[in-house]
């Protein structure tokens, strides 16, 4: 139908449904906090999951240099496939190959990041109005990405007092017929945890089980300290069908780069040609990552040495001791020890804490009065407790955590002090 | 509801609505193409948009230095903000500031190319249900994305008689109370026409009537021959909201690095901060372009010097000369002179050519007789012409034309002799 006739067309210009479901919590929570710091303290941000942000971690000059190689070699400024050239996804499948869980090329999409790699998996699996089953607590992007298209989340449990562990009984009871994939997250953002090996196999049994395909947040993937293993979920099941999800950004100190991948493990066929063409197609909507990073893929994968992940990770365990050591000492906090990747997840005894109603007001207060600036796991919905990101240099670390001492002890009242007050 | 109890699972997974309506004509065409060359030939491709695959037009040194130097400086490794930079947004927005459109960086998102461009300009302004109006012959993507996302898509006609103007009186009788926004792409691919000022005031006279905002695909934006004058659309208007979509892959000749911006032209205040928040809530999906680009960005606009983009232009102009004054004295075929971009169309008079069905035919025989492979423009939704792209060496043009020529001979029948065979 066209207009009316004679009827004055007005602008009215609104965001689609799409645009408006699409919500970032951290953002609507940290943009309302009253973040005014302490003027005679220097801030100090254990809030940004970046672990370049301090210059204490950069890259290897190797990384550098494989970006510059593939500059000066004039090959890769062209279009390449959309989900990445041939040599650099067998570079990936043959890197991340092993017998338990072969890869080849034809298993590997190349993404903008790990996000994109999510959002794809998301796209191809979900329909609106089907549901995944995200963790709790857990990277805000889930939610994120699905509510974004019309997907439902269901929350699961992580356990804080079993090195938070998935509550499988909860897992499995949330499944329904419109589940349309569960998502693991190993080693986790923002706990830090890292799940053993018998862990992993009841979470894939209740997939098997239940038929459920499972969307592996592997972007820390390897990042764990040295008494833990990290075990890829897909060499622990020949059954379920997998799609991983990983890239440069963490393990390789490099998130702006936006080099990202899927991994796509189905040896019994469950996926089959639909949903792998169904990833490609939807690949096809951007093109794919930068060429120059793929391009320096295989180099960065062979010429870093061994001594670069070790430092790293060296580094993250000897600063998750110190903070770990540090706040379980504090009356009224009780740290989670992390094994791995750069978080570090802090319980609130709240009821010690009269003063503040919630994290977010004790991580507010945190702020205004030592300038240490913290997220509140409400942003992981996951109230009454704050994540510490380990990657900040140790004096840092330390500093933080003896004004976080400072200020929990001026704010903590001992058991039944509040009770007495109220009297 | 959990699953019935004693009733086992069975596995079940199927792509998306998303993912199979995520559709690429130009992949369905030409996949279904039976491409065998003539083996005594070598084959020349004049259908592939990249124009860095034959070395002949390599990107400015100074474009690659500015990568490295952003590369050695150690400060473009972490994340940026999700919509770029604020110092890349500054870049981008004095580079393409004028007094008619002022830009400033607020008014600017980076993006993972043009086409990230166009996939967020389309997810903020129309819902499932509404429509957009997409040139014909017109660059596929706009199809692709809108009906990935349900959004319906009305076919414009641009006219070869005119130049590839568009049909304004259709244009304005197709809007509907379900006009999401109008697709306004110059220069054009597939044409290589570039619109007159006059034809521009008129496109925003009909927006402005219908109060319809513009997604102006802009790629292509600078790159017309010496005896054309490019105007940015949002030059035109002060009324109509506009949405520039532009990026490095043409101009700066590096596709691959998946560069590109939306520049939000909107000085009546029509999309106000809705607009902007949906697209800046989009871009936290994925987290913007790779931030060595983005740092490189200063240098890439400032240090590449005026004389490379005059080497590109004049290259291509005098390949299109080329091109269309072999393919204009070929009876049968009716190339239309192109004035921009890296493209040129080329008419069939199919009655000429009996033996052929259609254009796909035609470009399907020729690639089996002449090994010279050309996009048959059914990919571009308009039957009866082919596309060539201009961006190959001079030799190859040449070459190309003269089989191009060798190929019509054989197979062009004089007017009537067709129908006297038939009787
Ligand atoms: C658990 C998790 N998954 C995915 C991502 C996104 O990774 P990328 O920066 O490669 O998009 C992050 C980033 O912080 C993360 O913590
Ligand atoms: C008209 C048009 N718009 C957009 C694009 C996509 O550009 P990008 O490679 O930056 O995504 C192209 C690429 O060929 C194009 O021809």
């Amino acid at each position: 139908q066209g207009k009316l006739k004679g009827r004055k067309a007005r602008w009215a210009v609104k965001p689609s449904d799409m645009s408006n479901n699409t919500f970032n919590p951290i953002r609507a929570i940290v943009d309302n906090m009253k973040v005014t710091p302490n003027p005679s303290k220097a801030a100090i941000a254990l809030s940004i999951g970046d672990p370049t942000v301090f210059g204490n971690l950069p890259t290897d000059p190797e990384v550098t240099q494989a970006m510059k190689d593939a500059l000066d070699s004039g090959k890769y400024n062209g279009y390449a496939p959309s989900i990445g050239y041939l040599a650099s996804r067998e570079e990936i499948a043959s890197y991340y190959h092993c017998p338990e869980a072969p890869l080849e090329a034809k298993d590997v999409i190349l993404t903008s990041g790990c996000s994109q790699a999510i959002e794809l998996c998301l796209a191809v699996l979900a329909n609106p109005g089907q549901n995944i089953l995200i963790p709790r607590p857990g990277f805000s992007l889930y939610r994120t990405l699905a509510e974004s298209m019309g997907i439902e989340v269901k929350l699961y449990d992580l356990l804080p007092e079993k090195s938070w562990e998935i509550d499988l009984k909860q897992l499995e009871s949330l499944i329904d017929e419109k589940t349309a994939c569960l998502i693991i997250n190993n080693p986790s953002n923002p706990c830090g945890s890292v799940f053993s090996k018998q862990h992993l196999q009841k979470i894939l049994a209740v997939a098997a089980r239940q038929c459920v395909p499972i969307l592996a947040d592997e972007i820390y993937g390897d990042m764990v300290f040295s008494d833990c293993k990290y075990e890829p979920l897909a060499t622990l099941s020949t059954k379920v069908p997998i799609l991983s999800c990983g890239g440069l950004a963490k393990r390789w100190l490099v998130p702006g780069w936006r080099l990202g991948w899927i991994l796509i493990h189905d040896r019994k066929d469950i996926f089959g040609n639909e949903i792998r063409d169904g990833l490609v197609k939807l690949s096809q909507r951007i093109l794919g990552p930068c060429t120059i990073v793929q391009g320096a893929l295989k180099s960065i994968l062979h010429r870093t040495p061994q001594e670069f992940y070790d430092k790293t990770l060296s580094f993250l365990k000897s600063n998750a001791d110190l903070c770990y050591g540090a706040l379980a000492a504090i009356p009224g906090l009780r740290p989670v020890c992390p094994s791995g990747a750069m978080y570090l997840m802090v319980g609130i005894e709240m009821e010690h804490f009269p003063e503040f109603e919630n994290d977010v007001e004790f991580t507010e207060r945190l702020f205004a009065e030592q300038s240490v600036h913290c997220l509140p796991a409400t942003c992981f919905e996951y109230p009454n407790f704050f994540r510490v990101v380990i990657t900040v240099p140790e004096v840092m670390m330390l500093e933080a955590c003896s004004r976080i001492q400072e200020f929990c002890e001026r704010h903590y009242q001992a058991e039944g002090s509040q009770e007495e007050c109220d009297k």
